[in-house]
């Protein structure tokens, strides 16, 4: 039997590339879409429709769920929307699986919570990119052996923040796997402001900005007479489906709320 | 106290980085050199002296042990004398640390029986490098996930054979860790020969010979819409130290061969 | 006043693609569009519409001149439609601006002769991409003095060949460039059929092919001590862009025929 | 007949493998050393010595020449001797060809000035190796098309001042050469100080400093759909010997001052 999910979220781009992925698998299929602008039309091929052509689209995870079953709710809509789609889901017994950022502190906490008392399992992923997860894993096991670290984050010039927060993350999880070490020159004289990157946990990162990139990171692990280089390129959001599966697959067995992909590889 | 160390191949390159390297940590020291050459003479700074200044040499192992009480016999010689060295330490109840490669099947064999027999643990290793074998582990543990992988190995252009042994190595890891896969087009038309690479296990090993290089190699791994690359970039002997350092005080309280310094990093 | 361009090719990717930059640039306009399948209709945002919205299509540039006088015909088509549009581009004084490859030799060596004859200048060019056409030209001016020369390309799994025509083309742009050399070791021993890459002219080319990756190329120039590195990424279509639009200004002055963007490129 | 060399910084080792590289060669001598500390001494293989082997050492350039003749005077001294030797050889008719960096803008118009009056020309590099000096040229070329630009230089956590010489100097030629030109998000938002690598002429540098590393670089170039990356790797001393050679057979021919190897290489 297919694992039954439903989809919030649909509309957007990672909603038709999952919607895509999840149809591809055999193990899986998607049941319907919850979207509060199009209750009681149909999604087909990316278009909202009349004809009941393709996946039925609900405006409340209650009734979608009194008609499909869904064990799976997947989240791939923004941070005003995923909150109160995971507590519906939890409250109904369906697992969310959620790859929207932007939940708060508080709201994670709130979820948690809510999961010890439901014992429904979720995942939630700030990035579902498989090889992206690897690199940060890597990096902070390698840095148990090379503690000295600088990150490099290359993304196109149209993004606004800098630094990347996967750059940040990863400078966090070596941080918990390195042991206290302080690098660089004590007396390094830096000329030009900025030239050194921004420090976090004493590790330098540097983001890159420029048209033609996509989303480039490499973790640079320095020791005696040799270099480790970790690089992950991200070309297309079609990276992040396989993660999204593993989550789906994984979730209907989870009782816990598990928090990032790298929790589920091994 | 000290471990004590006495080492076979002191006036190698490789033997006098390594001295340097256990007289800096404060919990190890370099008792004697076991040299066939020249007996009875001291080795200081490199050079061969009758001043009995530094390390005193001795021919037989036997000898240096009932003198000195080494814990461990560090070899770094080569394909010729390495068996016999470690032999004689797994009777002596020395324990062996080998960077020396070229031990045939039949010698490794006969060293895991003697150690089977004797309890005496020791730890060969083809490469010391923490660098270079955090990306063997990687790799191999990402291609669960990344499954078609090709291998970019890069050398100076005197060294004389082609492919590497760690980019063999490496193949090897992937291949027992990978599902079993099939990778590339299965229609690929190659217009040029060996464009495309050599096949170890289905994966492609590439090697480029240029002047100026040192010694590189890259993994390459990929799936849909993303790319993981594990570089390792060795420029330095002095990489090899802290291999060979974690090794000499791991091996002092082992009682099994270790083989491959993968199996002493988590 | 504007260049007017008529295209051939413009329900293609490319082609639609180029229709963007031609309108979005403030010295050019695409006045008609040539394609033997829709005469008489129109193309609008990619989209044939028989309502007369967008660019009118022709299924003969005769007509197509006759009503529209253009400067220039784009051709972005294919093999089969190349030569005969250039032909009837010259004979009607109209600059050809091709990007489609499969000229056959015979083929272009007509072209030359028809230029020659109607001093209708044209620039016919394999790779339009700037970047890339600078990585070919800054590796045969390097290599003078780094003569050392190994070309590394990297492609989708979906490429059928190998090695790439750009990779080709490189090695051939070197050949000129370099003074007569012998690369490698003279001993070399090759224990994995095909370890060493393809040989082009002494210099040796490795194809990598995983999904994932887009198209990308790296010439690596050694030297005693150093390593000069040029590498192109190409991620998107329209990095082709600005050297069609360089073309379209340059051909308007042009009497003779440009084969390769880098003549054009100082 | 070979070019007769002086050298002074003989003792150094720039010094000692520019001897090397000058006796290599089938064209150049070296014929004696300058050295204020062992004048009447000689020097053999790195060492000093009093009988009377190898390169003869003076410590008055006036009476180096009036013995050997020389036809250049390579220095590769420091800050502090430069350029008395430089004005030394100018008023003795001995090219100067220098390697030595930290000559002030004052002293480096000095000698401007008394090569228009002498006729003596000479060459005076910052950076003698021909890979780097390549790279500044290609880069400071590809921004005429790629006009956004970020510098990344990686060296080892020993060396004490950021950015790099060779990165400023990257900078202030691709400035001479695009267009004016703003790069970047206007609205970006760094949430983390120096993330954005230091500012120069509107281009990022990022200073990475490692352990492990040698001396590397890399341009990154980026257009619409496409990066150009021109990476150089230094890995030994012995990459600016071609350098130095080009500049001692060139130097002979000439009547003016040359000031950066760029100025030689087509």
């Amino acid at each position: 039997m297919k694992i039954k999910v439903a989809i919030a979220g649909a509309r957007g781009r990672m909603g038709s590339t999952a919607i895509e992925a999840i149809e591809a698998a055999k193990d899986a299929e998607v049941v319907a879409a919850l979207d509060y602008k199009f209750g009681g039309l149909h999604l087909h091929n990316g278009a909202i429709n009349e004809e009941k052509q393709g996946i039925p689209i609900f405006t409340s995870l209650a009734e979608l769920c009194a008609a499909h079953q869904p064990a799976v709710l997947l989240d791939v809509t923004d941070p005003d929307a995923v909150f109160n789609n995971v507590k519906d889901a939890l409250s109904l017994g369906v697992h969310p699986v959620v790859g929207t950022s932007g939940l708060t502190k508080q709201e994670l906490e709130a979820i948690f919570k809510m999961v010890e008392t439901t014992h429904v399992g979720g995942i939630i992923a700030p990035n579902f990119s498989i090889g992206a997860v690897l690199m940060m894993k890597f990096a902070a096991q390698a840095a148990r052996y090379l503690g000295d670290v600088e990150i490099l984050e290359m993304h196109h010039d149209r993004k606004l923040d800098a630094p990347s927060g996967t750059a940040v993350k990863t400078a966090e999880m070596i941080k918990e796997n390195r042991p206290p070490h302080i690098q660089g020159h004590p007396e390094e004289q830096v000329h030009l402001e900025g030239a050194r990157g921004g420090d976090v946990e004493g590790m330098k990162i540097h983001s890159v900005r420029l048209p033609g990139l996509l989303a480039h990171q490499q973790v640079l692990l320095g020791g005696e007479g040799e270099l480790l280089t970790i690089r992950h390129d991200s070309f297309d959001r079609k990276s992040f489906m396989p993660g999204i599966m593993m989550a789906i697959r994984e979730v209907i067995g989870r009782k816990d709320l598990v928090y990032g992909l790298e929790n589920i590889i091994d």
